[in-house]
């Protein structure tokens, strides 16, 4: 607690840095040129002025901390091995940094290590023929990557055939390179992880956008994968990282293929973009985490739960200099928003200015908050026009009110007007239990990952349905009998409520399906209190609207009142 | 945005609006003495050394930034007015920091805007004739207060008879005073109210615990209150706040009686201690609020809800300078906690030199989880001996397991054992709509104040158990039909499932007190990703409960199989 962090770089990472370090007023110095962001907001005359990458700029740095730390890989890690050996700790390990800084060796390491990979070959020589060869080897499309320097997609070319090739090599002249299979993905996903000293511990993974070959969006926990999916991605970040040594933040980029397979793109021995969404929806952040991490303080691995979902959205300098401020302003005024800048002056096309965080009790609602923002970000980037209006952004579902035929609509209609009153985003679906089974079993199955909070089941008869979409799925599921032609809905609901023990179904009343929707409310109102008072207005308008009657009632007495009925 | 801000004040609250000011890449300049702690986490050469009660400081101040504000109301308010007039403008009005800082004006306006203090009298002179006049007129105790520069308890004397007023004098000498009735609470509430140039609102009413007159732990929202009088709460600070002119963070502190009116105790025109869990417990923090409010930003009204609920501890300097670093240690290594040290060197007893913040899904494991905390706060400010060791705490119930009778406990064992196995707080209680109808409205109604997430209420014949508690609570409400004498449970499953439109309760089957303990971990589940996991995994583990016996069916034959299942 009273050692001084030495920080190789002060961008916007060694900055949100200085500000874990401030709370806990512990002393960072930071490396980088003057008046730099992270310099801003740390007042002590102790800041090194200069490069990251020059061999006495580190070393004055070394002699005025406890222990050393990057913000970015592309430092001297010859140096940093130098100032080891005297006795300054580095974190992470100065082989680590030495090792992913280069991604040919990087990518050597992690398949000698038995994580998976996209396939990859290094090159004899930038050449034609190399590049041809390349070509043959790994068919085209192919991805040409600088090993060195790359980042943000700078140091990438995709070679599209043959003829290609000369581009290639004009745009990355000079640069040692490496080749890499295309690998098409459904989407990407990133697992920050924190290797301390004992543990290699984990965020949840999350699902990254990139537009232009730069970080743009990032979804925590990531939407549409399945709690498999996302353990499987857990796990293999876990094991990437445990491979390298040194303490500290480390975030592992990852392809999730059509396959289901998932494959390492690459990893970053520092915080990450992919991870600023941890400041607000984490009891630690990534940052809080590293510095606990390098310092060997104390990191109970449950303060890495998120309390909501939230999605991030990067301020991306535009065309103009100020051009991103639009996105300040919409963000300022947005519910939920958390607004980052980080003091680094004028804004040029696609610099990291600065990032917003959301967070929400459903990422139905983030995503619905979010839209408009994304819409202006993509002004700024002119991929949208100024012109164009943002998109009309309704919230996805939290309740998904299914039944196993049409006839049972009747029943639900109440259900979905009531959920529409009480402002809870629902969708309803035709799926059977017994017509089609597999098509309800994939629904079931999938609707958790999907977003849903609840499920509200009707059926009649030999009603299967609710039960069936219980055994599938960890959500709740509500079960509303109808009443069919026989048995006055006795069989509907015997069929629903009496499950056997290990799959509940929250049976409600025969055909009632308000409370089917009132008890989907109650349900959401444990976590959300905006729903909760939604409820009790509702319990108060019932109260009183009862209430009226007996005044009624009593005013005019039960004939007239009865008169009044039959009218 | 591009304004630059100055504060009257550089401690811990003036540090943490500049942590917020960082954030949003704004310019905060302090007047206070140098390297005060929000000098420390702003690098610039603007800050004013010097006292902010000091008239040529606080015009150099104004002299260099766009807008004044504070961050302790024991400032100069005739030269804030000064400076207002001659063009810079100040948050909260000058004239709201000089009725404030006299708490005795303050107390007269604030019963002049209609709005419900203690009783209190001025005071013609210090004299003991007019302390025993006040006595005769107010009653014993009463107490005695400083109108100006009291704080934490400094400058309050309880006066418990005529013969203590000699000591009294002795401790309040040569300060304006006035006196206040005794005033017994049940407990001490606290609403931020943030005024903006449109809007007056709320953060949620919290609970705040005083030890030795200094605050020491918040709860956020206040626990064991109605939503009424949350709501009531909101209403009068509000009501409070709005009497007062100027932009910015008022704190109300409010006492709740033994009657459940409330009364105003006192107004900080200024971020306050109470607040300071809404950094990491909602969007935007006290601070952020405090910012957007003095600049004019927009502030929407949902960015104020909390996230999780959340606990306050503060750091306390003890009798030895480092006493409190034990505080500081503990809470590093507590699941959920934050920590904040406020930079201001050695610690002295009842110093505030940092908080701590813990926030977790519910209330019932925050308690839990801070207890220790609070354990070792109370060691350091030796409350409690050094060699006791720390209390046991259990988490407090989340699922209320209810029975009309004793009888039903049977059926409710495998549901309280399967609560326990889950990791889901529950306790289990007696209580009969029939035979104590009284207590059944008032256990059901407090429920949800009580911290209870959901209720499991098991009933047999004319089951009217679950029904009547869903009639008075807002939390879902599982229903256990137990099986009776006759109809084999029909009577039950019929009286708990076909409740009225309105009313819901979630029936499982006749007896199946397992699945009601699952119902309620899916529904817990909702929001809480650890206890969905429990049940994915209690769910895989039935999986191979089942495939296990059909592995051994196959294996053995159907007659062998039946054989060993009648041994």
């Amino acid at each position: 607690m009273n050692k001084t962090i030495g920080v190789l770089g002060g961008g916007q990472l060694g900055r949100m840095l200085a500000e874990s370090a401030n709370r806990l007023n512990i002393k960072l110095v930071a490396l980088d040129k003057p008046a730099a962001p992270a310099k801003q907001i740390t007042a002590h005359g102790a800041h090194v002025d200069g490069s990251f990458k020059d061999p006495a700029s580190i070393r004055a740095l070394a002699s005025a901390v406890d222990v050393l730390t990057i913000e970015i890989e592309h430092v001297d890690a010859v140096v940093l091995a130098e100032v080891e050996a005297a006795g300054t700790p580095v974190h992470p390990a100065p082989s680590t940094i030495r090792l992913i800084q280069d991604k040919f060796e990087q990518k050597r390491h992690l398949r000698a290590a038995g994580i998976a990979v996209p396939d990859f070959v290094g090159l004899e020589s930038n050449s034609m023929e190399e590049l041809a060869r390349v070509g043959d080897l790994l068919g085209y499309p192919y991805m040409l990557k600088s090993r060195k320097e790359a980042y943000d997609g700078r140091g990438n070319f995709p070679v599209s055939s043959r003829d290609s090739i000369p581009a290639a090599q004009a745009a990355l002249a000079g640069r040692p390179l490496y080749a890499e299979r295309w690998c098409p993905f459904e989407c990407e996903l990133a697992v920050i992880v924190v290797q301390t000293s004992t543990d290699t511990l984990t965020y949840p993974a999350v699902e990254t956008v990139h537009a232009d070959s730069i970080c743009k969006l990032v979804y925590a926990p990531a939407r549409n994968i399945s709690t498999a999916t996302a353990a499987a991605a857990s796990a293999l970040a876990r094991r990437a990282v445990a491979s390298f040594s040194g303490r500290g933040i480390f975030a592992v980029e990852l392809f999730l293929q059509p396959s289901g397979d998932l494959l390492v793109n690459e990893i970053a021995p520092r915080p990450h973009n992919s991870g600023h969404w941890t400041i607000e929806a984490c009891p630690l952040s990534q940052f809080d985490a590293h510095l606990r991490a390098v310092l060997d303080l104390p990191l109970p691995p449950s303060s890495l739960l998120p309390r909501e979902p939230a999605i991030m959205l990067n301020i991306l300098g535009g065309a103009a200099s100020g051009a991103h401020l639009a996105l300040v302003d919409a963000a300022l005024a947005t519910p939920r928003c958390s607004v980052h800048l980080y003091g680094k002056g004028p804004g040029t096309p696609g610099r990291k200015m600065g990032h917003i965080t959301l967070t929400a009790p459903s990422m139905s609602e983030a995503s619905a908050l979010m839209a408009p923002l994304v819409h202006v970000a993509d002004q700024i980037a002119a991929r949208v026009g100024a012109d164009v209006p943002p998109p009309l952004a309704a919230p996805a579902p939290l309740v998904a009110v299914i039944m196993g035929s049409d006839s049972d609509l009747p029943t639900l209609a109440p259900c979905l007007d009531l959920l529409e009153k009480l402002d809870i985003p629902a969708d309803a679906h035709v799926t059977s239990a017994h017509r089609t089974p597999a098509e309800m079993a994939s629904f079931a199955s999938r609707a958790a990952q999907r977003g849903y909070k609840v499920i509200i089941a009707a059926a009649g008869g030999a009603a299967h349905l609710p039960g069936m979409a219980a055994a599938y799925t960890p959500l709740p599921v509500i079960g509303v009998p109808v009443k069919g032609s026989s048995t006055d809905g006795m069989d509907s609901l015997l069929s629903i409520v009496q499950m056997p023990r290990g799959v509940p179904v929250a049976t409600v009343a025969i055909g009632n399906g308000v409370n089917a929707a009132l008890l989907a409310a109650r349900i959401l109102g444990v976590h959300d209190v905006r729903v909760r008072e939604r409820v009790e207005r509702y319990a108060s308008e019932a109260h009183a609207e009862v209430r009226g009657k007996e005044g009624r009632l009593e005013g005019m007495g039960w004939r007239e009142y009865l008169q009044g009925m039959k009218k």
